[in-house]
Formats: C-alpha cells, structure tokens, sequence
C-alpha cells in the first residue's frame, strides 16, 4: 500500500475540546490521514497513568476527509492503547501529543499527560513527538508554532527516531520564535507544593500548586535555557529508564 | 543530630489496607523511624500521576514508638509530595514504594504507581528504592522478599544512590530466592491490551488486561530473565530521561 498516506494519531491530556488540540489537527493534516482518540474532559498531570478499577469507553464525534475524531474516558496512554486495538486499522506511522496548554520540559515529562501519549506511541514501536506551549491560557496563541510543529513532524515521518526514543518539543509563549534548540531535559525541583485550606473545620487539604527551582541555571544546553531565550527546546527523550552508568557499581554491593 | 535514627517515608499504590505495605514497614522498622503517607484506597497504575483537579485531604491512622501512619485521598505521587510539606519534620533519608502486589518490571515501570513513589522521593533529591512482588494475590506470601528489603534499603542508608538514580526492586512469587541480579529493563510491548464489553447496548466499553511479548527473550541480563529463574531483579533507574545519544544526530536535522 505504498500510496497510502501517513496515518497519524494524536491525542493530548487538555481534553478534546481544548484549543490546543484543535490546533495540532489542524497543522498535522497537510501530512496524513488523522485519527484522534483524545480524553473526554481534561486529564493534566496523569502522566502514563492507565484505568485499571473501571471499564473506560469511547464514541465517535465526528468523520471528514482526512480525519475522525473519537473521544474516550480513559487517560492519555489508554487512550492511545485503545486507539491501537479498536479504531485504526494499521500501526500509525506517527503518534502525537498536544498542543499541550502548559510547559513540559524539565522533570515536567514525568508528569504529564501529553508526554504519556508519547510515551505509550514510543513504546509500541511508533515515532513519536509531544509538543507543549508554556501559556495555561484557554485561548493561547498557537500561530508561530504552526510552522515548526508541521516541520518537526514531517520530519520524523521521513526520518523515523531510533527504538525506544521520542521527542519532548516545548515553545517559549512568544509569536517570535528564533529557532530550534536540542536539549537535555533541565534538573530542578518543584517546592511549595501545597496550598492548604480549611473545610468545614478539618485544615488538612491541600491543593497542587508549586514553584520550579532550577538546578541548572545558565547552562545552555538544557530546555529550560532554550524556553527563556526564545528557542523551540527538543529534548530526545528515552523509555528506557535503565541507569546503565549505575551497573557495574551496584554489582559490587552483593 | 548525629544520633538521629534514619528518617525513612513510605507509601505504595495498592493502599493503606493492602498486606504489601504492611510487610513493608515491618521489614523497615528496625533500620529506622519509618513514616507512612499511603493512599486510602487502590491507585494501581497511576504511575506519576498528580491531582491537579481537586483537592487532595490526608489524615492520621495510627502513632507508635517510630511508626506513624497516614492515610491520603491522592495518588502515590502525591502522597511522596504532600509528606515531605506536611508532616515530615526533616528530609527523609530514604524513600521507599511497596511492596507492590504485582510486578513492577520491563515497561512496567511507566505505568507503576509504586515507582510513581520512588520517582518522586528521587526527583527531590533522596535515595529511593521500590519494591515490588510478582503475585497479585491479597494474601500474597512476602516472607522470602523480608530480609532482601531490609538488606537492600540497608546497603542503600550506607552508600547512597547517585543524583537522579533510583531502584527498582521485583521479587519472583517463590519463596526460594536464589540470590540478586543486577539487571536492566527488559524490552517488549503490552499486547490484547482490552476486553470488550457491552452494556445497555453500547458495545463501545473496554476493560484492561494484556499480555506482555519480550523481546529480549533470554537476555540473561534483563529483569525479566532475572524474575524467570528466581532471583530478585534489581534495575537501576534514572529520572533523567534525556536520549544523550541522539542529541547530536537531531542536531544535523535543522
């Protein structure tokens, strides 16, 4: 079927109605036939979180040339695992994720949904690329990322990655952009986690919130020097979380 | 406070109630003051996930001589993180997840809410190690895993881990271990990952499952091969998911 065009599957934790998403499907469709299974509601910070306590379900929403679009209750990573097993009918050649509403570079990858639609496409085999913009905002501006995540993408569809490997592509919030970075993902630790507040008497609630110190300032070769400088930060990303270099030390410890 | 006894946090994704972590903080008394922040209820296969959409509500379960326990309405990452703000009065120097019923091996590490600990406790700079047991039973048998662990977090208050390093621990259901491998993760995908069902006459309803393909059958140094032949599969694990090696090839794409 060598005339086929390329089969791409996207999904994102914002949730199918989020801009960003619609943004992506936009920009992808020059490239192949898309398919997009994305959660019904928003699903951020799941990471490669999987329904195990409940059946998820999913639904068409809508059919055109070119491209169907389903949502699904389950997270990002069922959702690309269902996707495989149900409504595609060969092994896409490209998994996306995004456009994430929020920054997914540093230690961030751990935690994100968009990433854990990345990351289940790499495991099964697929190239595969999340892109995140760092604006929270409903309406952010996706324009002058366009052009980049239509190139990227193409790109790894000629390309293809090696096995095991996906990319992370972050964009500063700015319609100037200056380029593409490769980067490492920055070290850093995210403090003041918790805003704590009362309830009807019981002060033991808190509510996810948190400041990112960088263990990494200056050092230009990390995404997070990329995003402040105006740069697209792509960060190689692995999914084999293997620490080789600890190996031959632990060995010596039985 | 050179005398200070080691400070060792745990929790785990099965829950407060499963048998695993209660083995667990038996198996970890005698080397320190252990402190539990452990979900209410079962958040198997969370992975990383964080409540970002709620609030999340912890309380005391139980105070005695170097044990407290606490019970938290989050995920494993959450519990990890709300701890270290909330009701530990130092850093920790030792964060542990488990003992998981069930194997935490191979792939599995993405999807594991008891890495999800133990990659949380490392992110924050504290040496971390994950247990896991390969039975899914309740009443699974944890008695051969018990002087492993404490040898394990042991050698671990002694040495270290380097930065953004952690372990992950998976025991083979026997109770005649043979002895620790060191080993990486073993390659290979999920396969008939859903059970389709109807209901009310929707047929669009999905339940997990799946079978594991390894494609490194017979690789003795995986941790697959390990588990395979009895002995307890120990595979270092970084945080930093960065592919170094192909930052220099994606530079010659733009």
């Amino acid at each position: 079927m060598e005339n086929q065009r390329p089969l791409i599957l996207v999904s994102n934790d914002d949730g199918i109605v989020a801009k960003g998403i619609s943004e992506l499907i936009k920009f992808l469709r020059p490239l192949g036939e898309v398919v997009v299974m994305a959660p019904d509601k928003a699903r951020s910070g799941t990471g490669c979180a999987l329904t195990t306590g409940e059946p998820i379900h999913y639904s068409l929403v809508r059919k055109d040339v070119g491209l169907t679009v389903y949502k699904c209750s389950g997270n990002p990573a069922d959702c690309v695992k269902l996707a495989f097993e149900t409504v595609l009918d060969r092994k896409p050649d490209l998994v996306v994720g995004g456009i994430n509403h929020g920054d997914n570079s540093a230690t961030n990858v751990h935690y994100s949904g968009t990433m854990g639609v990345v990351i289940e496409g790499c495991l099964k085999g697929v190239p595969s690329i999340g892109f995140s913009l760092c604006s929270h905002e409903p309406d952010a501006n996706f324009t002058a990322a366009g052009p980049y995540v239509r190139d990227i993408a193409r790109l790894v569809l000629e390309k293809g990655l090696p096995a095991l490997t996906c990319l992370n592509v972050n964009f500063p919030d700015t319609q100037e952009l200056k380029g593409v970075k490769i980067c490492r993902q920055t070290k850093g630790q995210w403090t003041s986690e918790w805003e704590n507040f009362a309830h009807r008497g019981d002060n033991h609630y808190y509510w996810l919130t948190g400041s990112f110190v960088d263990e990494d300032a200056d050092q230009e070769d990390t995404d997070h020097w990329a995003l402040a400088n105006g740069y697209v930060a792509i960060t190689p990303t692995t999914v084999d979380v293997t620490a080789y270099g600890m190996i031959d030390e632990l060995k010596t410890w039985f």
